[in-house]
């Protein structure tokens, strides 16, 4: 039993959220700085990209989580914090001032930024903005959301409610990401809050598991970013005996879990930069799920069928392509393709082979915000679902002039 | 001893070309048809894409040539015969029409067809088309050029002169290639002729081991096409003595291909679809040349960067994350970077951090429509350069619907 509720990071119980415009952006209707707290210390868990240009905050991350143990996550946007000569002197700083600001301990402090890489980072508006971050702390999920938001057109959040072992939990998450998204083992900036009592090394056990089917199943843009890193915040409120083995509480809370990032996966693909559509790749009968996934993400990637897709044309061919080069062991012979939208659906492959379509219902079907490609390769039993979107005029308008 | 030379694929003895419009496509104007021919037998060799869905003419073209001869290339454009039920028939009987009217072996023909996936390919005017492109036989590579081009906005040819065992032989190429371009063992197509004596087996390992440098190494998109081929037609018309093992002499030729193969890199490179900038992105301090071919290549196949090349970004940061997730053994502290053009040159990173650096300086050097990306890794001697091109809006125009 899972239901949606409100809240976002702060739907679960003892989180509040808060954002503020600290001065890193020029534009002072932006929120650029991002806090997120629990009232209690709570276990913590993290992935983090595999790029191996990496962001300062995340070394310091990964050092104070290392004891499976958090109480605020802070995150500001316009600068990512990366390749600067004392990126983490500044993340450590950030680190300190908030945690003197909360009376907490700065080692149980996760750290992140996001923006543009090489420009050193000025603690100065960042410490200035500490104060009335903390003081402003309440129910405002939506402030945080907007403070970590670069290119984002969207916020992006959810919350679900769910049981375990005869309590109510509640799990919710923000997000950010548009571009540079094609997460490799980690994703784009997520901090995920629940109540539910759950041990920091079933914790991470969830979070790792749980990637490999949301976070590392989008791409905007192929392009893996330095800064990206998923983080859970588990404080223990709902009050259910703490789960510390796999069964099923372990799988109640796995499924809550994978039903925010995989919410929070769509809405990054949808708002991918410059994207107008949502791709949503279905891959069935593959021999496994890896083999799944590989032909899913390689179709989700390819420019050419984002291109096509962009231009509402049911060129398969370009779908067959990418699947073929994948790297996937798969028949193409037995390769089917069908797409799917709120205005229909039409089969354009079987067998490897083209079938007889109306050009005017694929329009119509290509034609929607929210676009399926269900692939069949009818070798066995692996599945995968992976997120993308169309690549458009306004993806090359956004990257031709990023900095300025 | 190279010196460049007119011709293309005609300028090696005993090479003749021609190209029509045989009804393929609906424009007149272009012609659709290519035919390369020797007067005499030729040694052959061919390198085909990896992509699991593959052309049908690259498996009549394999089977035709697995006794190392051949005599001519047949190409059409306008549709790839690929995902198509009958493709193998259509294929053999392009062979079959042509050496019918050639007077040669059906077995001796190397058969090419490029342009849309999943369409059948109609034979009637192919069959109609081979009378007039046979009679028509003469230095035409230019016409040949055009028969095979798609996309592409520029005929692609190049042809140079060099010295082996004292005898002067010659050797050319024409290619076509600006959209799906990111080959993996092999290229879009190229059909390169020489009257150098070289037998099968030492014109195979000289093609096979070139295109790792070459071809492998450019990316407009990063979309492995179905119909990638290679092919190199040596008829030894220039009377050396026949090279069979490696030496002086096939050293000589191998540097002779290269030349060939390198111009046509760039010149598929600058024409990528949409393309404003030829993007050339030279590693040096790589541990090996595996290390420094992966580095090049990722570089030029980030879209974040190629946007930002089409944007005169110096946005440097996008060279280093592509670097960061390339997968090669990578030393993120010693990296630098730096652009050239015809305008200048300017240092943007040193030791992996930014470096103050004049954006003017940055504008104009990138402005320029050939842009030279040095990257320095300072950990080894491997070397090797890749060639892209910048991502723009014309991309996303013609890729939006190919098809009509």
């Amino acid at each position: 039993m899972l239901q949606q509720v409100q809240g976002g990071v702060c739907a679960a119980k003892g989180f509040t959220a808060n954002g503020v415009h600290c001065g890193i952006r020029k534009n002072k209707t932006k929120r650029d700085l991002a806090l997120v707290y629990s009232a209690t210390p709570a276990t913590a868990a993290a992935v983090y990209t595999q790029n191996l240009v990496k962001g300062a905050p995340l070394t310091v991350t990964k050092q104070n989580i290392s004891d499976g143990k958090a109480q605020a996550v802070i995150c500001n946007s316009g600068n990512a914090n990366t390749c600067n000569a004392n990126g983490i002197e500044i993340a450590e700083k950030m680190c300190d001032l908030l945690a003197k600001e909360l009376g907490i301990d700065a080692k149980d402090v996760v750290v992140a930024s996001t923006g543009v890489i090489g420009q050193p980072l000025d603690i100065t508006p960042i410490a200035n903005g500490i104060p009335a971050l903390v003081e402003g702390l309440g129910a405002h999920s939506d402030y945080a959301c907007e403070g970590i938001m670069t290119t984002d057109l969207k916020a992006k959040e959810i919350a679900f409610e769910f049981q375990v072992g005869g309590k109510t939990c509640r799990i919710g998450g923000i997000a950010k990401g548009s571009g540079m998204i094609h997460p490799n083992m980690a994703t784009m900036l997520v901090f995920v809050t629940t109540d539910c009592a759950i041990s920091a090394q079933m914790l991470q056990k969830a979070l790792s598991e749980d990637v490999k089917d949301s976070f590392n199943m989008i791409s905007v843009d192929g392009d893996t970013s330095t800064n990206d890193m998923v983080s859970v915040l588990a404080n223990g409120q709902a009050g259910n005996a703490e789960i510390t083995c796999e069964g099923a509480e372990f799988d109640a809370f796995c499924k809550a879990l994978h039903a925010v990032t995989s919410d929070l996966c769509r809405k990054i693909a949808a708002d991918g930069e410059g994207a107008t559509k949502l791709l949503e790749c279905k891959v069935c009968g593959a021999k496994d799920v890896l083999a799944a996934r590989t032909v899913a993400k390689s179709v989700i990637c390819s420019s050419l069928f984002k291109a096509a897709m962009f231009g509402a044309d049911a060129n398969w061919g370009r779908a067959l392509c990418a699947i073929g080069y994948s790297g996937a062991d798969v028949d193409v012979k037995k390769v089917g393709v069908c797409f799917r939208s709120k205005a229909g659906s039409v089969v354009v492959c079987e067998n490897g082979a083209g079938v007889d379509f109306s050009e005017e219902t694929a329009k119509a079907v290509l034609t929607e915000s929210e676009i399926e490609v269900l692939i069949t390769l009818g070798d066995g039993d692996g599945k995968a679902t992976a997120w993308g979107c169309d690549l458009t005029y306004d993806y090359v308008k956004i990257n031709g002039d990023y900095r300025t």
